[in-house]
């Protein structure tokens, strides 16, 4: 048998400790951080540019589970989640502050394990960790993410400028993520009944990585500063069924898109045959992408077509036709929301 | 017996519904707010000053006993435990983010008692609730709250500018939370026992509404512009004890203060009397006080002394002297931190 490796419950290090240890990593980068981590707050200089600021609440047995979640790609998943809502205003992430609340039997090493992937993912990103908190939570684990970024006055782009005619556009694939969070509870269950079984996993490696480990497109904001900022935009947080009708409710749009046009890896569809699960079901309701949709004016055609990045999937109708999927078989579908999805 | 009024379950409104509800309130007053809650991230424009941002969290259990708490004098007390960071670096607090973690037994109704305490605070204050997130959580109920604010550039404060000789202030009085905890305990226990008691604490008013309604002293802001900024600051979240011994940890100098200097209310000193416990020992290790405590170049004795709200209460001395009280004896005690508080 392995050795067991002896833990060191927080207290031990007390509050100050804890920060210390914590912090010890955080390393600013950004020329805007004034003064991070150590004071009553940060100090940020945004100088003539907006500041964008969004928060997101992780919590363990709602978000996550930590038997098939490791806490360094939950670090680092929850500061892609976090600064995802920056890169979808079309602004720059530059800091994060990060607030955790961990029970009793959270020990000091899996703090440091998941504070690892928290700065992997700041390192990867060029964001500072600027701040935060760490308290006792009576039960599971809280992650509570804060993200601020800075965008040029005039060019961050909400959720509420499409027009009719625009064209709907995606990063990335869909429904990727979904499909390996389907196969990681699939495993936790064939573990429970044989824990000696040994799956090989390697043939589905790429849709676990985007359920594990996402990243957000920040290479798209260079795009933009060339093309030219979209006309609305959000991030694939909820699945794409959701996030379009947040676009056309906000736009006061309607929307057709078409099924054959939808971004899917092949392994999203191979993995759904299996568990038979279809892959545009994936990508519609699945969620967990953190890729980008967001909205183009119809000329900028052919200029899109030349960034392999861009998948064109539709475009914005009058509000009154509602949203709506064209099919392969061209059936037309009502696009109806999953409503409360996972938080 | 009273009628029992049914409560709503938060699974009622969906995550939509309760963030309409939630933000229904919400009305922007800084200009500074460029958009609010409802998108990706807020857009926030300090132009030529300087960004502060901190955040705090609370669990319910740890920090907070609802049993005693009532929810919206929670959600007050979390706004000001919040922008009190701000006004600590010489910040005016214009903004907020909340993320409430509720548990399935919350109801809609109790969502929104939290709420009319945040929004009394965010009005009280002039502080724009811009963004946060309601997710479940497992058990009970954690709060995490970003506050943001601006300030010139150069006017931030923070705790590592003091030097030797400097007079140390602190606003308000010292102690009073604390002693108002321990009567909300003690009549919780009685009332365990005698669910009929009808206690008469009218007498305690003042400190009970210390522990619940605590303020932050904004109006230092407008002091500080006309005397001039303190050579460091914090906010006495932990007790005076503790946040001397951050002021001189971080400007690397000793201090030493003067019990009969200490600003006591009589109710704690009173009240202190009945459960004996000193005065002092709430002042010093109490917390929860949200008054600030700062440093001031010597020469600016006589300018202080004209400000009711200001009071000296010792001065910085050399790093190697410690931190030292002078008792009302003219005995001579070392300052510990009293450490691992209440987070």
């Amino acid at each position: 048998m392995a050795e067991q490796k002896e833990l060191t419950p927080i207290s031990a290090l007390g509050e100050f400790g804890l920060i210390e240890r914590i912090t010890k990593e955080a390393r600013c980068q950004n020329l805007s951080t004034k003064l991070g981590v150590g004071d009553d707050a940060a100090i940020l200089d945004f100088s003539d540019h907006e500041t964008l600021i969004s928060s997101d609440m992780l919590v363990e047995g709602v978000h996550f589970d930590l038997s098939y979640m490791p806490l360094k790609h939950l670090g680092y998943k929850s500061v892609v989640v976090s600064i995802s809502d920056i890169v979808a205003m079309n602004g720059t992430p530059s800091q994060i502050i990060v607030s955790i609340g961990a029970s009793a039997r959270t020990s000091v090493e899996a703090l440091d394990e998941l504070y690892s992937g928290i700065n992997d993912a700041c390192k990867h990103y060029q964001v500072d960790l600027v701040g935060g908190d760490t308290v006792s939570s009576r039960s599971g684990l809280v992650i509570s993410m804060m993200a601020i970024g800075y965008v040029e006055k005039g060019k961050s782009v909400k959720r509420s400028g499409a027009k009719a005619n625009d064209l709907i556009c995606v990063t990335g694939d869909l429904g990727a993520a979904y499909m390996g969070l389907q196969i990681l509870i699939r495993e936790k269950e064939v573990f429970k009944v044989n824990p000696n079984s040994q799956p090989d996993l390697s043939t589905y490696e790429y849709i676990i990585q985007r359920q594990l480990k996402p990243e957000t497109p920040v290479n798209m904001l260079k795009i933009f500063e060339n093309i030219g900022v979209p006309t609305s935009m959000i991030d694939i947080s909820d699945g794409l069924s959701s996030e379009l009708i947040h676009l056309c409710k906000a736009s006061k749009t309607g929307c057709v898109i078409y099924e054959e046009q939808l971004p899917i890896d092949h392994t999203t569809v191979d993995f759904g045959m299996e568990i038979q699960i279809d892959g545009t079901i994936a990508a519609m309701n699945g969620g967990e992408d953190y890729e980008l949709l967001f909205t183009m004016p119809l000329d900028m055609y052919d200029t899109i077509k030349r960034y392999p990045e861009i998948r064109v999937i539709g475009h914005m109708t009058d509000e009154q036709k509602g949203c709506q999927l064209i099919g392969k078989d061209g059936t037309l579908v009502q696009i109806e929301a999953q409503g409360y999805s996972h938080s």
